[in-house]
């Protein structure tokens, strides 16, 4: 089995060597990520300036390609260019911070994978929710696990699958895996308005995730819950339910 | 009726000043934009550096915020700092190219109005499907239809519309309007190989859209079809189809 690992946090990011770890006697390995963290950065892509690339190590013996890029960039790069085949999976992640609600929306991590079903290869994005003291051990296992049941029995079609990992202090507190529906997790942003040494203005963005009422069914709710959250995605916007009431309006 | 205006070609380009000479009229414009071009971005947002803002002539008797960030972030800073009372509506556009297929996921475009749904604001995008020689006129005239029928008969819910319309030479050449589906639209990429002064490698990216043979009620082809496409979007991207055959995969 060829398998393609991208990341949104950089190629340099632990989640990314951990992810390999997690995988690599499963099959042959080619590891293209960005250069740097491009966290948030969405369904971002690279059509206005070059993008150098480099050679760096991820793990002992093993090296990966440095893109300045977006991960849909890297994607898109690694199957034009890089993979010696079309890989018949690719794994996103370890991202530190959990994507669920909303958020999957500006997860660079969920776009890597998603490039790799636009190209119709099977994908999986994983995020980890936490930002520090992250126990890798369960999300690894999980990763490892899906790529088993991939090699047994592939999913059919274009598929994405959105893997949410909670950070525990002991693997027993994982309470198994769920199959969930993306929810409406969302942040609220904060504003910080400064002005700069010439007395021009800028802004800082920040926010916190606001608590929601959801179901143990929908993503962000199953992690909250010490469950791993598999959530299967797909890319048609199209809002069905609408269509009729477009159609009598205009 | 308040209305407050995005883009992703930049606070200069020609489209967002076209939007707001459409539709100045019809109520209190306000208008934040990036301050340069921002195509392709995605949904991307900006969480690792701050925005200057400045303050810049858009037409005539008008200004608008220009900021160092995405469209997305235009958004959320306008709802959050900018706008003297929440919006009513938002536009995004005109862009210069469609935004149709699986092309919607990574525009610019398209990410200032689902920001604005995810702030419970009806919102629209605009785009007019060339790069060069423009006729706005169509394009001006569907955008201010729209807003006169917003504010006569608001639609229910969070909506996202997503308008293409073609460009042509005389406006009579526009055969009517479509409630159209997002299609599978999409660009095959190129990577152009080069290696810069100092012997490092680098990577252009570039692409052509893929000839694809959908119906008439999908969004491309409308468009080729000298019809204004417009879709409704939404942005849970559940593969509920998937479910049951992930919850037995796992």
């Amino acid at each position: 089995m060829n398998i393609l690992l991208v990341n949104d946090d950089g190629i340099q990011a632990p989640g990314i060597r951990e992810l390999y770890l997690a995988v690599k006697d499963l099959g042959d390995i080619t590891i293209v990520a960005p250069d740097g963290e491009r966290s948030a950065i969405g369904h971002g892509i690279t059509l206005d300036k070059p993008m150098p690339v480099r050679t760096v190590t991820v793990s002992e013996h093993k090296t990966g390609l440095a893109v300045d890029g977006t991960p849909a960039d890297c994607v898109k790069l690694a199957l034009s260019e890089i993979c010696p085949v079309k890989p018949d999976l690719v794994i996103s992640g370890i991202n530190l911070g959990s994507n669920t609600g909303l958020n999957v929306i500006y997860s660079g991590t969920v776009s890597g994978a998603a490039e790799a079903a636009f190209n119709h290869i099977p994908s999986f994005a994983v995020s980890l929710t936490t930002y520090n003291a992250p126990n890798w051990s369960p999300a690894r296992r999980i990763t490892r696990t899906l790529v088993e049941k991939f090699i047994k029995h592939p999913l059919s079609g274009r598929q994405v699958l959105n893997v949410n990992v909670p950070n525990v202090k002991e693997d027993s507190l994982i309470r198994g895996v769920l199959a969930t529906e993306q929810g409406m997790a969302q942040w609220k942003e904060n504003f910080d308005k400064r002005i700069d040494p010439k007395g021009r203005t800028y802004y800082w963005m920040d926010g916190r995730k606001l608590e929601m009422e959801e179901p143990e069914t929908k993503d962000d709710t199953a992690v909250k819950n010490n469950y791993i959250s598999i959530t299967p995605l797909q890319f048609d916007l199209t809002a069905y339910n609408r269509l009729d009431e477009i159609k009598n309006w205009i």
